[in-house]
């Protein structure tokens, strides 16, 4: 071999290696670990289709929770905060609408006395505060909330409090032809007022609790008023149903963080064929928030009991993510 | 310019004549005319960056409904003949079940008698025929019979009674950046035993009407089960009901061929921005059937009187269409 046709070997094995997706950490924010290399392996073991393990693109299909699993729950569900700002602004041109002692709690900003009552309570608040207006508006308000208003412990913007390693997760799975979907126990109509801009989720993966609308002219315009009330809860056994109507598909790979993610785990680990579980342990005080058995949310109980007997990775926030916040404080 | 040069031009333009996709026809079995040049003007117009009703791939949501527009609905909705064939069978085995008139005549395949009651006798065969079995082995048997029960006129396989002309305008919309969903009153989990082999429409891009499933163990495995019972009904102004739910966007392409689809057509072309909106009229009583203002199903009156008014493009299917079925008879 003469030198020249050598370089040219060795520059192409650099322009190889610099061209390569492979090569390229697709999770800069996971310090190395078993969580990290669990996920890469598995990613690799249904996209290689040389493996038995192999999956085709269709269906790929990749289902993440939202509250405390893409973003911060704490101290409350970022959309209960925002119900009870609403609730208290109208209260504030009309007071008569605090008919209940759980609506005067809210308004107050008394989150453990308006939920003092469990999901009746947010449902009674949610109501008022996200009725009386079409989807549109609805989303418009909500979008201008959490990129101005602020978070009452980090002093963050709620949009800035997703988290860089589960953004990187997203991108990684997309980038290995998954489709990435939200099943959320939260408004569907108020993820979607993030959820592109955010996590790079378009509407229509948008999985989550649905208030009533109705179809209806108003100024000569035909709209979706939001109404209140709410006709599909898409919470704990509700997440595989949710899966089941807008999906159509058993999940490949699922990420939560709560018990209310145990059946969509379940469910997505007990079909044929490969599948990854995955939960996000919120174990870092002083990054994030520490919590898991106890607590008013998030709670993670029977998930962390019967993680390692299913095959469930548990993310340990403290030492496996190099950093939390997508953007810095 | 010598010969030699000038040949490698007209050889390149020759190249770039057969490459270029804009000179192969996109809907080979419409008929020149009015409405196949409305489709394509619009289509045009949406996707050129440089114009101003550019629309950008992300918001290039096109709607369809099923029965009667992507494929045939008589003599009755062919989920309706295959709950009746359901039922039947059921009452070999166990006559018990026929506890009511509605559900005599059903099993006796008296269609008239079974919708004497209107959509609530179909819920009462449905919540039978679609009942008491995983979504999965329902989705397998209704796969099976599609392709192996025969139309009682035509002698064709339920599943080969697909529009040819819709399939390319289908597949020529996704060419062109849209994503396409069904927007039928049908069922989800009935489209989605065929949706994806028949129109290339995966199961998560289907909304339709939403039967009760549940959650639960069947021999050690986490399964979704069909309970009976109707969650929501995915017509008239429950398809932009749907459509906010599940898509979470207005379409901005929307076909249809009934009444039941008038809200949603209305919906897609009330709001900002281009829109197109198409109505396939049956007009062809000797290659499928010929029906419009009068009939026990696929009623279309409304849409008749209103379509030049709000700039609906009918399809005559009698004239317009070069070819009715996918599959020859």
């Amino acid at each position: 071999m003469s030198i020249r046709s050598g370089s040219a070997t060795a520059l192409g094995a650099v322009l190889a290696i610099l061209a390569s997706p492979v090569l390229a950490d697709p999770l800069p924010s996971w310090n190395e670990g078993a969580t990290k290399a669990a996920i890469i392996e598995f990613v690799e073991s249904v996209t290689d289709p040389a493996l038995d393990s192999y999956v085709p693109e269709a269906d790929r299909v990749a289902t993440f929770d939202n509250d405390g699993t893409l973003w911060a729950e704490q101290p409350f569900y970022f959309q209960g905060i925002y119900a009870l700002d609403v609730l208290k602004k109208k209260a504030e041109a009309d007071p008569s609408i605090l008919s209940s002692d759980v609506l005067k709690a809210a308004a107050s900003g008394d989150i453990k006395g308006a939920t003092a009552k469990g999901v009746e309570g947010l449902i009674e608040v949610g109501n008022i505060s996200h009725a009386g207006m079409t989807v549109d508006q609805f989303q418009k308000d909500a979008r201008e909330w959490l990129t101005t208003a602020t978070h009452p412990t980090t002093g963050m913007h709620y949009a800035d409090m997703t988290y860089q390693p589960m953004l990187e997760l997203l991108s990684y799975l997309r980038d290995e032809g998954f489709t990435t979907y939200i099943v959320s126990g939260g408004g569907a109509d108020f993820l979607r007022s993030f959820a592109q801009e955010a996590y790079g989720i378009p509407p229509a993966q948008v999985v989550g609790t649905e208030g009533d609308t109705k179809y209806e002219e108003v100024d000569g315009k035909m709209v979706l008023m939001k109404r209140g009330g709410v006709s599909f809860i898409d919470d704990k056994e509700g997440k595989p149903v949710g899966i089941s109507r807008h999906i159509g598909q058993r999940p490949i790979f699922v990420a939560g963080n709560s018990d209310g993610d145990f059946a969509m785990l379940e469910y997505a680990t007990s079909g044929e064929g490969p599948a990854f579980g995955l939960i996000v342990h919120h174990t870092d005080a002083d990054r994030e928030f520490a919590y898991d058995r106890e607590g008013h949310i998030g709670v993670l109980s029977r998930g962390l009991d019967e993680a390692e007997k299913r095959g469930w990775h548990l993310v340990d926030m403290k030492n496996d993510w190099a950093r939390i916040w997508s953007v810095p404080k």
